[in-house]
């Protein structure tokens, strides 16, 4: 080949490679507009979410409300007419609040919740209460000091942190492993400060709290910053340390529930599935709006969006609305168990379950070159202020499908949404989680992000990895 | 020299660099990170807007809660013993809402706010209204349509952008300009549906609307999107076009105010002023919580953050509260004279007036150079969800800095605040502009974001542009 041959051609190939790479952001960039665009003028989240919070409202797992959740999500998938809508049989907890539950420290009630899976106190229990501020305290005073006391963590979420997840991470040991560790040294109940920023909330944030084996289940129940405050003034100054607790939350027998599905069928690769959820249980508190309303709205959204753009994608693209994620995570361990059996292949799994914010961007919860991949995409994606795309947790539903025991693809790739987290604590695990508290807006936009991000895997995951 | 001489004192120049890079960059990262940590633990943003908005409130150039806001900036920089706290003497107009305000279709009262500068009505006024989609169509329909009639604006502002200052762009001139091309064509008054993305918002949004020279002043008023609706509606279907409309709005004589300044003198560059301020005047509807009372609580922590971090800025860092940016900003313009008659050099001025909203970055109202110049900061700065530094709109109270009349240095850098926009115009304008919708959080990033701005300004700007 002749030198002036050989160049000739290395342009001709250069301008091929180039126009095909233009023609391919244009095509994808073009799209991802049309996506942003649908979602934000003729959006379906928002009513869907005020559908969820206000006629299904809170739905913890096991409760007739949840029941009634799985219809719900059955039948708004229904009225789609995606490929396919089913339902998959789990088995749940059954927690159970009860009617009575309070607390009082001199005859003054403090604003308590019980934590999700305690035990009741079988009548009224009073005790002293010695404060904490954390589980190595507990450890460290031992049982002459502990014993026969209600224990009292206050260590509040660290505000530095710009992630407030990251602050949630610091503290919620206490909420979690709080009643073992102080029943280990004799304590008769544990008082938890919320876990959230406000300083003088009144609002109790309740959320899981589990016991070790072996140790003597004690009540727990988180308090409002508020009420933390009152108690912990009150027994810094001498005013009282006795506190007066009752409740009667109770653990039923586990019950039959469901995760709800439904499936875009792929063109080109339909054995290969690109999975996204969140959860549809809540707490009982509140209407599980940001918790995850706007995870299931988001997801199913996703699907509506490329069935209104007549795209027709190239993997199955699979929405879950999973069950069981605030107590049990049964329905994301189980939909991992028959996703195994079945040998079905999952590409990727994406999740939204940190509220229905501003999105700014995505975890990957995987290798370098899996971040790496994923922030190939950031120009296209920056024009929409998704800016984050870094190695992280991408949720607790989707996690099971990534453990060695039901791994189908070792390269799958995990993700998560993440949306601006400063007012998530805000409105965790409240009564105050309510459709009011989410904007419209800022829902919509983390629909469209997650339905882009999914197109780009759609177009260009595969054989990527 | 020989070769092994060069690559050794090349690499020697390389470590040379890198660690003077790397130290350079150590002392920035943790300067940023403590400026983040007083903001977010010991911030007193956040109190201090608790207090302009429930002490003062609604402060509208001229009136008396205006100059109680001066009274108010002036102690309140004077608490913190800055070098100077002094007030700069301007003069504003002082329009007045009057005390009748209401409109009816079919005996149905319309939320409606007269805009900021309209006449009154002069008694009761009954028209037929016809609705139009912008300034052109009034033009289209000429004075046979508009003749007698009440002209009612009603293009909503566009949901597709993401930014949301850019869907207000595209739909403002109806509300600036409208009533004066209705009034060319012989209209008696208009309604303007309010700018806000809310499609059916009970809260009527104001602000500034102006008159040609030479046109008939009419009246001009904005409709809730709700009551917009309702008029819409019934004008399509027939069931009624007249409205009756009642305002008794006026303009007073001009009167005495002042832009409110406070400065901590540059040890290294004294004469070199970095300015930052927001301004102090508001609507007066609600409590001007984000417009602008984030802006100026965001403003007077940049000093205090840096007094309290015993930071010793090289250049003077002044902070500007400026009066009147609402309707006319006479605050604005008369300090860019003021600093032009005393040859003052600012090496650059912020401003932030977009909100108390979770902070995503800058603009820069400048040259490629400039922008380039701010994004070498991004690295530092993207741990803290700062990413956005693009050419843009800086803020109007700085604005006149950088006009050839008042120009002293050409190489002025000017930026504004970018917070997160999507819920700014929930609030804009009305009387939901409450203390209550700010987060503390979002405000104390925002304080955060600036100070670390200006203090990277204060370091890497002498002779780089």
């Amino acid at each position: 080949m002749k030198l002036t041959t050989l160049i000739t051609t290395f342009i001709l190939l250069s301008v091929g490679v180039t126009f095909g790479q233009q023609n391919l952001a244009s095509t994808d960039s073009a799209m991802i507009r049309d996506i942003f665009d649908v979602a934000l003028v003729n959006g379906e989240s928002y009513e869907n979410l005020r559908s969820l919070c206000k006629d299904v409202g809170a739905r913890l797992s096991g409760s007739p409300e949840a029941e009634k959740a799985v219809r719900w999500g059955q039948a708004l998938l229904s009225t789609y007419e995606f490929d396919s809508v089913y339902l998959q049989k789990i088995t749940v907890p059954f927690w159970e609040r009860g009617d009575v539950e309070s607390a009082t420290l001199n005859g003054v009630e403090l604003e308590l919740s019980a934590l999700g899976g305690s035990v009741g106190t079988d009548g009224k229990l009073t005790a002293e209460v010695i404060e904490v501020d954390g589980l190595d305290e507990v450890a460290a005073l031992g049982k002459d000091k502990i014993q026969g006391k209600i224990v009292f963590y206050n260590r509040p979420m660290d505000p530095r942190p710009i992630s407030t997840f990251e602050s949630y991470g610091g503290c919620v040991d206490q909420r979690y492993a709080g009643a073992s560790i102080a029943s280990q040294y004799g304590a008769i109940a544990v008082l938890v400060r919320s876990m959230t920023l406000l300083e003088d909330d009144h609002f109790p944030h309740t959320g899981s709290m589990g016991y070790k084996p072996d140790v003597t289940k004690i009540p727990a129940a988180a308090l409002s910053t508020s009420s933390a405050n009152t108690l912990s003034e009150s027994i810094k100054s001498g005013k009282g340390a006795q506190v007066s607790l009752e409740m009667n939350c109770r653990t039923n027998p586990d019950v039959e529930s469901f995760n709800v599905i439904a499936e875009i069928k792929g063109s080109q690769h339909p054995e290969k599935l690109i999975a996204v959820g969140g959860h549809l249980d809540s707490w009982d508190l509140g209407e599980g709006a940001h918790d995850d309303g706007a995870g299931i709205v988001h997801s199913v959204e996703v699907l509506r969006i490329m069935k209104a753009l007549n795209y027709q994608p190239k993997h199955t693209i699979r929405v879950v609305l999973f069950m069981n994620e605030e107590n049990g995570n049964m329905g994301g361990k189980s939909y991992a168990r028959y996703a195994k059996e079945a040998n079905e292949n999952h590409v990727a799994a994406l999740e939204s379950d940190r509220g229905g914010f501003s999105p700014r961007g995505f975890t990957v919860k995987g290798d370098s070159n899996q971040v790496k991949f994923i922030q190939s995409f950031k120009q296209l994606l920056e024009p929409y202020g998704l800016h984050y795309f870094e190695n992280g947790y991408a949720g607790v539903d989707i996690s099971p499908l990534a453990t060695a025991d039901n791994m189908v693809n070792p390269k799958i790739l995990m993700m998560g949404l993440v949306p601006d987290s400063q007012r998530y604590f805000d409105f965790h695990h409240t009564d105050d989680d309510i459709f009011e508290n989410v904007n419209k807006r800022e829902l919509e936009l983390g629909c469209a992000s997650l339905t882009a991000m999914i197109y780009l895997l759609d177009n260009h995951l595969n054989g990527q990895l």
